[in-house]
């Protein structure tokens, strides 16, 4: 097996792509826009939705389920709402099909006309918040913390494999609020939870902050974003919570009965994460070989493969392969042995390395002989023999190291790509650099000025960091005063 | 809180319909057809998923996505699947909406017409068996052992919460094999899977069968069906399992290359259960109190409520209170201690009977003193003062005790509901009875007779037994020869 993927060098883009399909993660499908997620593409994400689903029920969340379509009606009740996703929805039209009898082909049945045309959700506050009036009249029913995994649909022109798909998964959290403060802090604390999986789970840090206007959810006061930088020097929106206000609320007729007897609208919030962290984890670490993935999220973290001539070797070989599995397992580590005899062992290094399972370890008849085996890590390459005794702690411990050196890698490749700019011509020296980066940059937070950096530059605020030290300056790009740094960069 | 449900006797569809709305289980929704599924509901159904899925993981599957769109043409594909399918489809035919500045009202955008139409998948056969001609080439890539969780809709015109809404929830597995045999065994494998979850965590007997060709999925050879008679005499066909045959490898030309270097269409099964289990469940042991759980798929397998007067009386009552649900935590069992000050003993203990948990404890101020604890059992309603000290053995033993005792009750209701029947006027006699039941008479295995008798009596034939012994006789309505009996029932 050669070099399967285009290098990153050659073609970013290219190796982004080939990495994907060849890896088995996911491929497009007949369908314009919509993939097929693989079985090991799956895994992957399986392993985030149990992490995340954990983190949500311990911070006081319950999972439900809303309907699919949302009646055309509801998306003209919130203004702004309506502006953002009207152009990209999926209209369900009729409910029936037929064979016409001249053609003998099966067309629409135009007698099933739906009275009011139903729109599969791109997003469900609209669905959701028509549901709370029905669940809301006290204080006593707040609040209400709800999340739901879903599939959801924005016709996108342009699309990506996980980065942007016309449908894609996600969870949507949707929680009700009797006071506008605690509405805010739900919505600092998911970012929060998200920020904490996408750094210690996902291994990829983040910079959390609000949106601009501009690049706010529709429908929203505040949005809380964590935005990562990929290897192409972009930065890639990983997860977003927002503060709704009573916007919703009051789009929707919702109030509740207050403790002093008052009748109130209701405070909202929601957030989301979706299958497009899937394309932030391949990007964040793998390399021209293949997948890297954090030992966390490993659908199995270890693969064992033996090296053998013969069946009895193999015999012999599998009897201890397996003894060194029950015991990892036993500590609660993943372990595949692949003893396979369709492909030889070559193919299987290549293999594994392509799918970027953390460790390999080979064992063949001279290691039965030493009471050795071969361990390589996926992240460096590098390749030791250790003991067989040392294997439960060897493997414990390199897994940590793993984590934690793709995390300390992807950290210091956004320190080097981080960049304090002062001036427009540094700005777009910088910006139009190949590696592109994290700019902080001062801004006078006027939307023009905004859009003009975008029209010449093609960068974008990715967010007003929150962990800022207020620091006042002049606008690069209209000399007006300035209050602190945001964040520019290109991105996906 | 009095009572709030209709009695089963009185009026058990209403009954089923208070229960599902009361005990916080689901809820229609604005969308004709569609539910919402209720925190509290959902709970039981993610049990559920947890348990098959770790089973269908157990059995060699891994789970995929495939997409929520499929192209008209791809229905045609397949002459029965087509036939079974087109009259209850969602079709999507626009993807954009838009003002229309004469009404300012938001309408669907006729320039954004789809070229073929979408369709909302019913089940996904089709769009799979199309991307599996890509994954499949040699005897190497089989068996392929897939299953996805997703969204379906099929355009129902009656609907009733969990039973049949337009949209559900489901698994739907989708296996490909080199030979006739092993399709077969597979589809035989899942239907005993779904018998072992029916029968060992929702403690409802199921009768294993194959359908008659009338009853068959639409482009299946045969279909395995468990079917569950519920407590007003109906059968609920809660899971099937359908050997496919080669109809859709030939329909999408899927072929491998055999080990002898032949090439072969490949040959199919797919299996699916549905959110139809959880109106099984609820129906299966429920009575005019509320919900009967089975402690396997119990949210909260135990609840705590003080009683207590004041605040230092709770105080003292939590710490004991606590200190019992974190011995019982120990031993793997689930425990909700409700504290709550807004709402009284009394209300609590209908609100938890309402919500079927199995055991139902309550401490107060002399219970301290005696070092007791009151213990009542929501399948029985019993009573009893125990020791504190033997909480863990008592309530360890006791969800055992409920989840045998709850089957038992359903096997001996079905076991007094199943006859044997030996002529039309008996089957007649029988069906119409208030029970209904099941009823196990010869047919001729023809689809005349079978449609004579569902037309005169409503019942049809719920299945061919697997477990029967084969016993000749002559069918109840035409008298000709019949060399088994099959299970008739009216049905959901």
């Amino acid at each position: 097996m050669g070099k399967v993927l285009t290098s990153r060098k050659e073609n970013y883009s290219q190796w982004y792509n080939d990495l994907v399909v060849k890896a088995d993660l996911a491929e497009s499908s007949v369908v314009r826009g919509c993939m097929v997620i693989k079985p090991y593409g799956f895994a992957i994400w399986e392993k985030m939705q149990g992490i995340l689903d954990k983190m949500f029920k311990d911070t006081g969340h319950s999972n439900a389920y809303f309907p699919l379509f949302i009646p055309k009606s509801f998306f003209s009740k919130e203004a702004n709402h309506v502006k953002g996703f009207a152009k990209e929805c999926a209209v369900v039209t009729h409910y029936r099909l037929k064979n016409d009898e001249k053609t003998n082909k099966i067309v629409v049945d135009e007698t099933a006309k739906l009275e009011e045309e139903l729109i599969v959700r791109p997003t469900s506050e609209t669905i959701i918040w028509h549901t709370y009036k029905k669940w809301i009249q006290s204080y006593r029913d707040l609040p209400l913390l709800l999340n739901q995994w879903a599939n959801v649909v924005r016709w996108e022109m342009r699309t990506r494999l996980f980065l942007r798909t016309a449908e894609f998964l996600w969870q949507e959290g949707h929680t009700a609020h009797s006071t506008k403060e605690e509405a805010i802090e739900e919505s600092k604390k998911m970012i929060n939870v998200y920020s904490d999986f996408a750094e210690n789970y996902m291994a990829m840090p983040v910079i959390i902050g609000t949106k601009t206007e501009k690049e706010r959810f529709a429908g929203a006061l505040e949005t809380y974003t964590i935005e990562a930088l990929m290897q192409d020097g972009k930065a890639l929106q990983s997860g977003t919570s927002h503060f709704l206000g009573q916007n919703f609320a009051k789009a929707f007729d919702v109030k509740f009965t207050s403790q002093k007897g008052k009748l109130e609208y209701v405070w909202a919030t929601s957030w989301g994460v979706s299958t497009r962290l899937m394309g932030a984890l391949i990007m964040a670490h793998s390399d021209d070989n293949g997948l890297v993935l954090p030992p966390k999220l490993a659908p199995f973290q270890v693969v064992i493969i033996p090296i053998y001539k013969g069946k009895k070797q193999l015999e012999k070989i599998s009897e201890k392969a397996n003894e060194i599995k029950s015991k990892l397992e036993k500590l609660g580590i993943t372990v595949k042995f692949d003893d396979r005899n369709t492909h030889k062992p070559g193919w299987k290094f290549a293999e594994y390395e392509l799918k970027g399972v953390p460790i390999r370890m080979a064992i063949g008849n001279r290691d039965l002989k030493n009471e050795t085996i071969e361990v390589a890590r996926r992240d460096t390459l590098e390749k030791k023999i250790y003991p067989q005794k040392d294997v439960e702690k060897v493997i414990f411990k390199l897994l940590e190291e793993i984590q934690n050196n793709i995390f300390k890698k992807s950290f210091d490749f956004r320190e080097e790509n981080s960049f304090i700019v002062e001036n427009y011509k540094d700005f777009k020296e910088k910006i139009n650099n190949k590696n592109g980066g994290f700019l902080l940059a001062h801004w006078d937070g006027t939307v023009e000025t905004e859009e003009k950096i975008k029209q010449e530059t093609k960068a974008t605020i990715r967010c007003i960091p929150l962990e800022n030290n207020i620091e006042e300056g002049k606008c690069i790009y209209s000399g007006k005063p300035s209050k602190q740094r945001v964040l520019f960069a290109k991105s996906y």
